[in-house]
């Protein structure tokens, strides 16, 4: 009602966050935010962290898939006419720069957030002329520094031929050819023709950008099959997160203040995957001398830890992990981000952002990158935590 | 660059655009809008247009999905927390209250589309409390209309003892229990074990909502169970259209004005299903007397038609449909929404447009809304229209 409305709108949100910073690699179970305030504040906080951190988190992960698959080459992001709102684009947008993408065809993103800008023209270019060759020409005048052409309006492959004749008349101007871009049909056979064409006709400077329903399994395959593709388009399936569009994150009451100090509080359900982690939480990442990423632990924080710890899995406790902490570098990964409602931590350039996302990956066992059935990354309850969560598990479905 | 941006932000826009009424069953094929305009703006309308079609269309489908699985029951939207965006969120919940559902827990969407919003306590709830039963009782205190109890912190069979125990002390004072919620676990068991005990402990009036990762499948595998679930909250695959993400919406240039008219045109590609259909385009339903929807059919406005009409598949002219227009009703579907930039079209109230949506979708063959394998709905181009686009076809290809 409408009191409580204008009561919501007065109230002043006291909260402590903390969270893991942006482009920081996240692994299932690992805790990314961590909210401490009134209990009504934190629970008015809850839906709206977890559609931004569930959606965003997503994305990225999506994009650093898709950009890996891609070996280096540049991937542009073309989702914004399939994601799920105009926010949604832009967030896919933000999140696909953070995990590894070039750049993006939506202007409004690439204004917002200062990411590169790419696109081609459109079919209906070359449809608004009276043939191909003209279209291309006048497309050719009007950008002759970074100039790409649609070759699929009509027929792919008088579209190269065509792309070739102008690319000739460009270098007689002084002027280059960027690329062409084949949208539809076999990318792997119009590619690689394409690119054979562009090659006798001394062109092969001249690059192939590929795009159509393409993800990170597709270019994949397409890279097994040697399609000449140097430069990848990526629209639907990144921007929908299309092959798993959900992020299960959740948010949920950890610890109550007591007169005592904090008192853990747990969820049990009768489904396994659905039982919480009780207690006041971070996490802290291990690594190696050489830089490799080694586990994740989930830790009560302020509680004292020993030397040599034991991590184990939260759904099977006969994966354990132990380790020495002398023999690691470790970080905490949760840092403050608001103290009593206020902001105390200044967001680096998205740039920044995208190269803490690029050096994380790149610290990550190659097995555990895998696209398809990866190595499980170590990522475990520290034994006291574990054995806390067990006995309350226990307590409360009443058996020893 | 900044020149460019602000003549844009200058640009007035002073487009035609037709569309469907929202609400409107479409099939595929049909199209869902008509732009006629200078090609810039038409051009620049494209993206925005595709995502705001694309994204509401496929949530109101999926939602219609859901609702129609639930047979009547209540269907609440609960999907804020995984979707896609803040913006899609409220997307998501003003398309499936179109679609069918009875609400939303989503409360700015409540607030902004005037949608019933209604929603339980959350797990945190109970676990702010020494115990189930005290956190119950609390909550039936400060809400005692419309009271709703989660059973399944702990354990769940406890838990509808303990709402027993809650809904006999309200009973005492004069209010009664709306229901139990069980968000886990085995919902065609857990259901028909709390409808017993309910049962048994003369509470049938006590209605039991389910919850967890339920779909339109789902709910119709928990029918056929004879689970007791008379309401049932649905978020994550609604809010992001979980089994198929994306709809494939797209925008072509159909037609080009000369000086001798109209000129149709066509984008031919590799792939068969990317070929556009050429022309100034329209769609007119045909409703038998029943008032049963018959087929749609996609033409050229402006262009004289028969008496006897055939409609052609356009992928398969061998599907061919023929209808004498003086045996149907018809009507054309496509209505005009902006006229030289202005907005002629006054949208009705949301709940108009949910009744149209549910209208229509009672004058639909039950095969055609069948949920796996539907029966295929007839959408066809006018035989003049298949004629033209075919000889565009071949004409481009070079084949006679």
């Amino acid at each position: 009602d409408k009191a409580f409305l204008t009561a919501l709108r007065k109230l002043r949100f006291s909260c402590d966050v903390d969270a893991l910073p942006e482009g920081t690699l996240v692994f299932p179970y690992a805790p990314l935010l961590r909210v401490k305030g009134p209990i009504l504040q934190c629970q008015l906080l809850e839906t709206a962290l977890l559609n931004i951190v569930n959606a965003q988190t997503l994305f990225t992960t999506k994009a650093a898939r898709i950009a890996s698959a891609a070996e280096g080459d540049p991937v542009l992001e073309f989702g914004m006419r399939r994601a799920h709102s105009l926010e949604a684009a832009l967030w896919a947008s933000r999140s696909a720069y953070i995990g590894g993408f070039a750049s993006t065809s939506n202007s409004a993103a690439a204004v917002r957030y200062g990411i590169p800008v790419s696109g081609t023209h459109a079919h209906s270019w070359v449809m608004a002329f009276d043939n191909e060759k003209e279209a291309f020409a006048r497309y050719a005048d009007s950008l002759p520094d970074r100039c790409t052409l649609l070759v699929d309006t009509y027929d792919t492959l008088k579209g190269v031929q065509h792309a070739i004749e102008i690319a000739h008349a460009m270098k007689a101007k002084g002027a280059s050819l960027f690329g062409i871009r084949i949208d539809s049909g076999d990318l792997a056979y119009y590619s690689q023709r394409a690119r054979a064409m562009l090659d006798k006709a001394d062109l092969s400077d001249v690059h192939i950008i590929a795009s159509g329903d393409l993800d990170e399994h597709l270019i994949q395959s397409l890279k097994q099959q040697k399609a000449c593709i140097r430069i990848w388009g990526v629209g639907t399936r990144l921007s929908t997160a299309f092959d798993d569009p959900s992020l299960g994150g959740v948010y949920k009451m950890s610890a109550i203040q007591s007169p005592n100090g904090w008192r853990p509080t747990l969820k049990v359900s009768s489904s396994n995957d659905k039982i919480g982690i009780p207690g006041c939480l971070q996490l802290r990442r291990f690594t190696n001398k050489e830089g490799q990423l080694v586990c994740d632990m989930i830790y009560e924080e302020h509680k004292p830890l020993p030397a040599r710890l034991t991590l184990l899995h939260p759904q099977d406790p006969s994966r354990q992990k132990r380790i020495h902490v002398r023999n690691y570098q470790s970080q905490d990964l949760l840092v403050p981000v608001f103290r009593k409602g206020k902001a105390v931590y200044t967001p680096p350039p998205l740039t920044e952002t995208r190269q803490h996302a690029a050096q994380q990956l790149s610290t990550l066992d190659t097995h555990v990158r895998r696209l398809i059935n990866p190595h499980l990354y170590p990522v475990g309850l520290e034994e006291n935590l574990h054995q806390l969560r067990t006995h309350m598990i226990y307590k409360i479905r009443g058996v020893k």
